[in-house]
């Protein structure tokens, strides 16, 4: 160890990290007690990591969820709809329903008890069993097939056409052969789940089908911030507000020139905002943004449109609009609304921007449930307004449910695990929570910066410029440069390299959750302030290329 | 109640049954009280439902799964691929490789310790989060990317190309314009997850694309047996061995003519076999299938064609083959290989065809962890050969592990319950128990069929032709006439309307799982011996119409 440094780190402890021989399955069972024993020492690791971890979006204050054990006896399903029960009994929907309620109202979209006889405008949505992946694929899925113009769930179909795979789709009309092909704009700060979803849904980026179909026509110019370019068109997304040293939200006079650009040539438009991104943890400011696009809609007549869906009835029409507004709220989405509430009631000065059901435009939201709320298994909340639900490939019998999610089986454990959370706090507290948790956000930021310059003044090797602290407004994720790969791996820090004018800067970012504390936080500050904290000199990984798409 | 039948049913009674009421988070929290009184009564529920379960493949024993309540405390996360530690500490991976090493020896493909050095027909997989859906998805989009003649994981790309959003993907050659354009075939007994997946990847159906490009060319017959068509091509998929009468094995006949008829216009191929198919609990004969397939494959090209992936670059070529063989095995696939041991060892008779790595076609195989095994979440297993894999969208450097799956986080819970199970049966224990089941679903077949001939001798009103008794060799299902609504409830019975004739004939299914007992069976015969038992004339959903896709 260089410059005499220690970190106290339990992780080089051989006997406590498990082994892939410790678990190996043979032909012989295990004895309880030899399982038991593998398992206490998974036990064991994961106790030593949880206390320490603050790289990553997730609470881990999960302490009212042991209880749940004695359902782990039970399979419970909620395959089919969350409105609609299901002839397999085991099933936890009452609960589901209760925190779709309680998201419906946070997210101020009315959630009718009888979801068969909802409005255009209510909402609609479902427990999630593999995260926002899952809710943002299935949002993708539903904004595709709305703006290619296919068939809705409201929409009436001829008995025909009701029984094929292939979909009712419309057939562009002769003066816009673009009528029914969408475009897909998120910033550059977007999770890559969004780019696996345009994969598997096939939908193109403004920028391929920019670089493609238009080389050099690009309205923004983005030469000079060292943002990588196909044709003119700047690859990975819209830029944010000020590039990679900006707070990471996306730079809305980019976005609508982009989106004036393609609507001008018939395209229907489809739009991912992030609240809490996945690096910086950044507000796009969706309000301010859907008021500006408004008048661009209006004026390229994405507004209204009439779609002719059913191949076989050319007279049956479908009058929905040619946007598609999705939140990808996955981190924020869960505690920005108690921010605000946090505002009103004077605990703290300002709050993020509105991103909710309120603005007519916003089609769906995503939160996960894992991440500031807290679950022991991956899961979160889709949903969308009622009148532009998906119409399901099939109506599965055997379920006697409508398929009408992205999953068959779905985890009613997941529900349960939810509804168990939320019930144990009141909105005070809640409110309280999210005020306290900003409060610990900011105060991290500000003692990285007071350390920045102390290493600056000090000409600390390996940080002689300070270490880059960055933080966004009400930004529960705060990053600077990467320190050396001991205290990434006791922090369970995660680190991303971005490319700044030209050349690689590595960063980790700390991520303030409900189960970080300011002592926690003291204590990585005083592991930052050793001697050498900073010097990578000797870590494995200090060569390791940038990785392509990661911003 | 008609005919003075009781049949005993607790969920009649008011108080147990939980409500929508019970469960609604307002802006107090519930008192630890409260709570705890409003979820035992969900335990209750789900105590009262599971001792009678009989008509859905999960298997309900899962008594050594209560322990795992301490881990509830943590949110345990394998975000990113199995073989590639991340920077998140918190999983279970070496819990996930030894789940899939298990599945691996079951299926015949080796495993390599070093996934980065697999060779081309090795085996790689993940634990899903989401259960079988989710595999059955990523192993399409993975065939449809592979088929379509896109860049794999093995194939180097060049630098300027991996940058892109869009697909790095093959112009077809002059002389064939459908070389990179798959179609999928699939049985009518398939899962309706599979139509799902066809939409979301908009893929084409045989019977989609038969029917809008060669209208009135089928290859195959199927009047008179009451199956609809769209210009003469079967809706729903290849037709099974005898119809709804029979066993719900895919008529392999049929599906060579099929396949032959597209290959012979150039086309890749898409199949789907089932193994334990979701009504029937049909076994394909993917090894008769798959020979019988191979002199297609080869007389078409599609064996080892080369594919100029890389528009940037169409010197650099990938040999791979035109066909995608994928097995659904959500319920079958993790029973079936203990059959064949059973049958090894002389225990039983016969086992079900094979159909796993052994054979040479055979690309991805699917399985479900809360079905035959048993698991309290939905969750499963993905397994393809190495040399197939889907290069990922991107490589996200704030997770360190490669985006190589289907979901972004995943599960650690999940490979921890799989694992907890597997480790609690020696391979002998699972043999007897696959053939115990095996034995108790005959016993269940043969019953059913003596009440039948029963209550034809007697004339019994509503079952005067018998009920239709329906099991195929090995299935673990048996399907006949559906009783009145009690006892569908009492039992949780899955009920599907099938068409047989141009008739409409509602039918139930017992799915003999591992939590079944004889004695259960016999409850279930003495209900259905009851007068009256299938008089369905007072049943609230006697008249509701029968399910367009479902077969």
């Amino acid at each position: 160890m260089g410059h005499g440094m220690t970190i106290e780190n339990t992780d080089t402890r051989p006997h406590a990290r498990p082994t892939n021989d410790d678990y190996r399955l043979g032909t012989d069972a295990y004895s309880d007690e030899q399982r038991i024993a593998v398992l206490a020492k998974l036990e064991e690791y994961l106790g030593d990591q949880r206390g320490r971890l603050l790289g990553y979006q997730v609470n881990l204050s999960l302490d009212g969820h042991a209880a749940l054990g004695r359902f782990l006896g039970y399979h419970i399903n909620n395959i089919g709809d969350p409105f609609v029960d299901s002839n397999y009994s085991l099933h936890s929907r009452w609960l589901e329903r209760a925190v779709l309620e309680h998201y419906a109202g946070l997210w101020h979209a009315p959630l009718p008890e009888d979801a068969a006889h909802a409005r255009d405008e209510d909402a609609w949505g479902y427990v999630l069993s593999m995260g926002s992946t899952e809710g943002n694929l299935y949002a993708m899925w539903n904004a595709r097939d709305y703006l290619d113009g296919n068939a809705l769930v409201r929409d009436e179909v001829s008995g025909d056409a009701s029984c094929r795979t292939s979909y009712l789709r419309a057939k562009h009309p002769d003066d816009n052969p673009n009528a029914y092909a969408p475009v897909a704009f998120f910033s550059q700060e977007t999770h890559y789940s969004h780019i696996k979803a345009m994969r598997v849904l096939d939908i193109p980026t403004f920028y391929d089908l920019g670089g493609s179909l238009y080389p050099g026509e690009c309205p923004i110019d983005v030469t000079g911030t060292g943002t990588q370019t196909y044709n003119g068109w700047p690859l990975g997304g819209v830029p944010t507000t000020g590039g990679d040293e900006g707070p990471g939200t996306v730079d809305i006079d980019a976005l609508v020139a982009l989106v004036d650009f393609f609507a001008a040539k018939g395209h229907p438009v489809l739009v991912n905002f992030n609240i809490g991104s996945v690096f910086k943890g950044a507000y796009d400011d969706v309000q301010g943004a859907c008021e500006r696009l408004r008048p661009v809609f209006e004026t390229h007549g994405l507004v209204d449109r009439t779609v002719r869906f059913d191949p076989d009835d050319p007279e049956r029409v479908s009058v929905r609009n040619g946007y598609w507004i999705h939140v990808d709220g996955a981190l924020g989405g869960a505690y920005a609304p108690y921010l605000e509430k946090a505002r009103d009631t004077g605990l703290i000065d300002s709050a993020p921007p509105i991103f909710d059901f309120r603005i007519p435009e916003v089609s769906s939201i995503v939160t996960s449930g894992h991440k500031y709320p807290g679950a022991p298994v991956p899961t979160g909340i889709y949903m969308s307004r009622a009148g532009s639900k998906l119409r399901p490939p099939s109506d599965p019998a055997v379920v006697s449910s409508p398929d009408s999610t992205f999953a068959g089986s779905r985890s009613g454990f997941a529900s349960l695990a939810m509804w168990n959370h939320l019930a144990q706090f009141s909105e005070d507290q809640q409110v309280r929570q999210a005020a306290e948790v900003l409060r610990i956000a900011e105060y991290t930021a500000d003692r990285l910066k007071t350390l920045s310059t102390l290493l600056k003044e000090r000409g600390e090797p390996w940080a002689e410029d300070g270490i880059e602290v960055g933080h966004g407004d009400h930004a529960l994720s705060v990053w600077f440069q990467q320190p050396r790969a001991e205290i990434t791996r006791k922090y369970s820090l995660a680190c991303v390299p971005l490319n700044l004018g030209g050349r690689r800067h590595d960063y980790s970012h700390v991520y303030v959750m409900p189960h970080v504390t300011q002592e926690l936080i003291d204590e990585l500050l005083d592991d930052l302030s050793q001697p050498g904290a900073f010097d990578r000199s000797a870590d494995q990984d200090a060569e390791r290329p940038p990785f392509p798409h990661q911003r």
